[in-house]
């Protein structure tokens, strides 16, 4: 089971803290489906980190945060803007359009990130025939996104300022939240509600969490009926402690900078390590915890069976390298030793 | 009422034969919902067309004949390959993906045909990451397309070979199937059941009649719930005989062929009339009913205060011409010298 | 093809000025999709009819006019409280569910009606259990019913304030909304508008129509996304205009009130002609168009035989016997002597 | 946070064997998505257990195992018959109308308990009116049921074969199977697999895991898609190993039979305690681990200030008790004793 390697940060288990908080919370009975005390000091603490009193919603898993953080936001014949390679837009397997009914517009970029340019043109193309097209209503981004590139703050408040003046909503993909404002040297208040996003998915799971994301609104009216929509959406856990006690956690003692911080430096430490190997060309820039790299074609068997690691995520040539919380300066040391021994001789 | 343009082939009103034939209908007392004598003829004319056992539905209108046709071809995990033109994708608000919950790809293409190298590109990239990705399942071309051009036969055929391959279906929106015929100057046989289509869209009030489209199911396991899916998706007329009159009459005496050699009889002759006018440029083959131009910005307006048609549909800056089953030569011929004298004034 | 009978309003034709009026409208070229002077006057001539700026929806059938009616009114974790017999809970093969995501709560009734108290209990049970369960937001009442009895005004309005008090929409299936009015000796406006309702399925095709039916929105705030609701739930004509002049007919001359006269004056001389027969048991009061009556088992076949009628609709014994526009005293005296002759034999 | 009381199976914690079985399967890296050793062994051990190769998907909650599990069994015209009281049908939100688009037919019963013969009369009726009714295609059944009652094998069976007979499916809701098959003394195999259901939702959470509910297809063609339906209904857990740990350490060392035989004998406890005292009255067989019961209107609250239990799950009037793999001796005694006090004192 034990095979380190470079494939997702959905490899690593789970942080010692974690775990230790989830027996902690293995105490007698609690009330079910969240009326409970730990889960109500986990959201006062998003309430603390994120700075005003956002609305929480946890759950389960990735997939299930944005379509739930979607759902309020707009009808089935509104639609949503994103990029091509946004999440919700390849690997979730349609369940934004199954569960919401709703059409996404992928918006082609280089860099994996919108513009207000990008979104105004999108929206022009979404209302120009008016109810024969689905109304754009919503614009979803992803921080750190899908290319392991990052926005900045000004980049994604001029993004809500456009998307606002048109009329929709900004919902921010944060599966990565956490390595995102790692990596510009912020607090995630600053990455997200002064940011002016509206609502967001903040993840867990990735940054060493066991099972748990969150639904954060940043306006209370947009999730008068979060309660109704999380049960519908099947995401309502019957023992939320357990749930609530891994954020608890990561919102505790800088947990989430802590494993952030560390993704990130071993991605950075690979980048370093490869960018000047012959043959390696990395082909965005390295912000977050994943490095997108093209390597000669005969490179990337012989790498593969030493290390797991994902290609044609993206497009059909880009291997796909993710750091996590756990990866060990040994761990990239070794991968990038593999790397300068095996490419250059591919060539 | 009656401003005669060449904005859609749906500003056209109803065939004197077809109105003729509702009225014929209008006898006595009749069973509901397709039990009737003239429903039972229509889909026998339609054997009789298609030449072979096909079983046939009946609906009010073309998004409806798409959403239902694909309905029990896929589940919602399960995605269909179209255009990024494709009428499903584009101009139908979303009502494939509210009514079957399935993702749509949108391929890009130059003249709006899919072609058997795209449709395996496609399916490659659609399965690359197993159950992540919504798998492809049926592939959606439009004939006549919505750029109007038109699929040969063999092309259709090379298309249902690689789509039958890779184990998916072939979906055929025949808003326009009319028109193809003609231009291909063949038989309704010919370019769908010949050509190893799964299921389509049969168009019929484009081509002069008042408001009916028919699902036809080349194969008959396909359809074993037809008549479900039709209640259920909102397309069961109560007094179905109406609704059939039409296509017994669009079936009858050539009419289908009639209605759509004017049409593109009209659009070949208006694109004839205004090909060497200087500052007009046809951005796609004239092979139905439909036009696609660029002319320069200033001519846009004062064309359109004459004549109504509509730009921006595909691109932001064609105009699109379309001729209908009553476009008259009159009709063409003014445009054409509207156009003559507008245009090469505005550059 | 002529084979009278009383088994449904659907199977008359369409009354001759209706038919006349289609005709009309198929001059030249007219805008699709409503944007044409035909629908504009039938818009017009329904808000002079209703007595308020009223919104109003032409769709193709009654299945689409309460789902989208139903569809701004609520969200899928909200549920719509019916009858059990409600046209909505038995005979639109989950379209409801289906489009809406909702569910539905079918209460039990005698008589096929709603009171203020059986909502108030409806409602009670929904939001006992928080979130857990859908949460009642719209209630629904078929007017005429399907066991054809009436709603008084004064019923309805108790059954509108006890639903506006607990936060939820009144929608009415006005399927046979004109037979409710004839019955009544009230106006349309009468027993809709000024009843407090707030949405409500106008129907036409039971009263004469060829296919068609209305959506009306009694406060235009209700309808501020119908045209995307109509499009993207596959109702929107392109040739509108001949809906429209379907029931501009019908709503002029008083051809409305003409129809649902004839049927059910022709529903009361049948109820008439054989409550006193032995073996005749009429179950609801016969106050539209429609009578529902058990008989002895072996009377139903023979009968059956010479008179087309359904049995079993709401309960496994019922015989259904309609009425429609065209009925003539000649078939209901037939009707009549028959079962006169067979139904004492039988016993 | 620990109030203990009889409000409900969820409010007990983690069982200490799975909570250190999660621990232990917290090693290095793993596959993600279940592709990895533990889940491999969990699988393996559910085939062990219910004797014969089925095919299981492991998930976060109730809700959503029971959506997954029928959603391959039936279409959006088809529908489920269930009780009335079925959680799927009253506790749910609307998740399977939402998710499925089927309607669910909710059957009266006393005990909760369907029969072949109403299996039978709600499959007739559902199929009576053709397309206009959706037809039945599942029957669910709740085992043990959310009255307390549990289904002996002889029953099940039964069941199964009226339902197979009709074409149809059979589900069993499995949320409390381990206290079913305690209460009858039978192995999980002997109430399910040898009962010829075809899918069923293995409830753990209810009996000491911390979120874990598997979906059991016991055909394996049923389940060709279920790697795609369980994500695309949002219930693929990245970290899936620490889902299957919980269930590995469940159906080890007969833990589920000892958590489940706690369960039911503190009920059972409590049931023969009260039994006698005048003024309680249960209403259901005690058969697993719930009690209903109606006590006087004034000694609900006295009673629910010392001990959480709800009222009005199924009948404005009941009060629901139930027991958990950690109810010990002296919280029943101590419950009883109050009820002994409280209750007489109030008549």
């Amino acid at each position: 089971m034990s095979h380190r390697g470079f494939a997702s940060d959905n490899y690593a288990g789970v942080h010692p803290d974690v775990l230790a908080a989830v027996a902690d919370a293995n105490v007698g009975h609690a009330s079910s489906y969240g009326y409970d005390d730990v889960t109500q000091a986990a959201v006062d603490r998003f309430r603390e980190v994120l700075g005003q009193p956002v609305e929480v919603y946890l759950v389960f898993n990735g997939t299930a945060a944005n379509v739930i953080g979607l759902d309020p936001l707009r009808r089935p014949w509104e639609s949503v803007i994103c990029t091509d390679v946004a999440h919700i837009n390849t690997d979730e397997c349609a369940a934004p359009e199954r569960h919401l009914g709703s059409k996404l517009f992928g918006v082609r970029t280089t860099d994996g990130k919108l513009t207000p340019d990008l979104v105004r043109t999108a929206h022009a193309e979404g209302i120009v025939a008016d109810e024969h097209r689905s109304r754009p209503r919503v614009v979803s981004i992803t921080q750190a996104t899908e290319l392991g590139t990052v926005y900045t703050p000004d980049e994604v408040r001029a993004i809500a300022d456009a998307t606002h003046e048109l009329g929709m909503y900004l919902h921010m993909d944060g599966a990565r939240i956490s390595n995102a404002a790692v990596a510009l040297g912020l607090e995630l208040r600053e990455v997200t509600t002064d940011c002016d996003v509206d609502v967001m998915s903040f993840g867990g799971t990735k940054n060493g969490l066991m099972a748990a994301e969150a639904v954060v609104f940043f306006h209370p009216d947009l999730a008068v009926d979060g309660k109704y929509i999380r049960k519908q959406q099947m995401q309502l856990a019957s023992k939320m402690r357990f749930i609530s006690a891994q954020f608890l956690a990561l919102l505790s003692d800088d947990l989430w900078r802590h494993n952030a911080t560390r993704a990130n430096a071993m991605a950075r430490r690979l980048a370093d390590g490869v960018r000047d190997v012959p043959g390696v060309r990395i082909v965005h820039p390295v912000q977050a915890n994943s490095i997108f790299a093209v390597i000669p074609e005969p490179a990337v068997g012989p790498l593969q069976e030493e290390f797991h690691f994902y290609r044609g995520f993206q497009t059909a040539t880009d291997c796909r390298w993710m750091c996590s919380w756990d990866t060990t300066v040994e761990d990239v040391d070794r991968f990038v030793a593999a790397i300068a021994k095996v490419v250059p001789q591919s060539m």
